[in-house]
């Protein structure tokens, strides 16, 4: 975590890739991932690392992210799908190719932070739930979520997952299928342990 | 459509196969999938007897259903998955093996009309909307799709899958990923002809 050691850098970079709000979030995910992970058992340096670099492209031009995307063989699928999701897979790439990031779990932490996944790593649920719930987010539902997510990290990202599959398709938008396969995983694990409706 | 040049006796088979109150839905289908297959240039017959067919499993024993279809080869997917999706998938079989129904279209409209699946055909939508708004059911939403049935039939089945997508997470239930890729393609396709909203 040596960018760490050096945050206003780290901050000075950040910020400069982004307007205020899009930053204030950014701080906002950070503190909320580091607390996430320390109550449930992550590695609170690489949670707020994470944190601070998850929208990293968030506020680039289309094209560029575009260009990233293609130049480093990203999926057709990925390509012809929501513009939304490029930042976080283009993101994970210019981390490591910018900022030179090399930590796996890092790298994945921000690669899915928007869609999920099947199989997500403690570190991954752990930024996905802190994007949801950082204390500038505002929007129905997201008490439930941040409650929940003091008990248990699944049952809050299938709820916070849950919740963007119902808006997208109440807004008449297609759903990238990683989501539905995250949501999927964690419901299925979820009734294992806890039965229907867990 | 030999089946239907002896509806008594095609009828008394289907009725055989369950209780009273899922074979007045059958008939029901079958009116509404030959009335939409009428008014959007689908072939009558095939969606009436598609119809009389669709839930020819639906009351057997699950244990019956899954000899089926692991005798047949059927996506592990589909056997861990929901047991409410496996008689459309064992009905496609049985149809063809007791009844004698060779008909891909039929046999294809049967065998999804509860998950959908990307690139519907035309009576794969007709007998799937009809499954929705037959004049027995009476769920939240469904003079919503009736309506949208009578003018634009991927209207109709996108708002028919969104709105099951949504009862089920509603219900903290995983969904069938086909119901999944069902909805992103007609609304993709929507939205390249109507734009974002259609």
């Amino acid at each position: 975590m040596d960018l760490l050691d050096d945050r206003e850098a780290l901050l000075g970079r950040v910020r400069a890739q982004m307007h205020e709000k899009r930053y204030q979030h950014t701080l906002g995910v950070a503190e909320s991932a580091r607390r996430l992970a320390d109550l449930h058992g992550a590695d609170p340096d690489k949670a707020e690392l994470a944190g601070y670099l998850h929208d990293y492209c968030k506020c680039w031009p289309v094209e560029k992210m575009r260009e990233i995307l293609i130049r480093h063989d990203m999926p057709t699928e990925l390509l012809n799908g929501e513009k939304e999701l490029w930042h976080a897979f283009a993101g994970a790439i210019v981390i490591q190719t910018e900022l030179g990031v090399t930590d796996p779990d890092v790298l994945q932490a921000v690669r899915y932070h928007t869609t999920g996944r099947a199989g997500m790593t403690l570190l991954e649920k752990v930024v996905c739930v802190a994007d949801y719930i950082e204390p500038n987010r505002n929007f129905p539902g997201v008490e439930e979520i941040r409650a929940l997510a003091q008990q248990n990290l699944d049952k809050a990202l299938a709820a916070a997952l849950g919740g963007t599959i119902r808006f997208l398709i109440e807004q008449r938008k297609t759903v990238y299928p990683l989501t539905l396969t995250a949501y999927n995983d964690l419901v299925s694990n979820l009734e294992t342990l806890g039965g229907n409706g867990w």
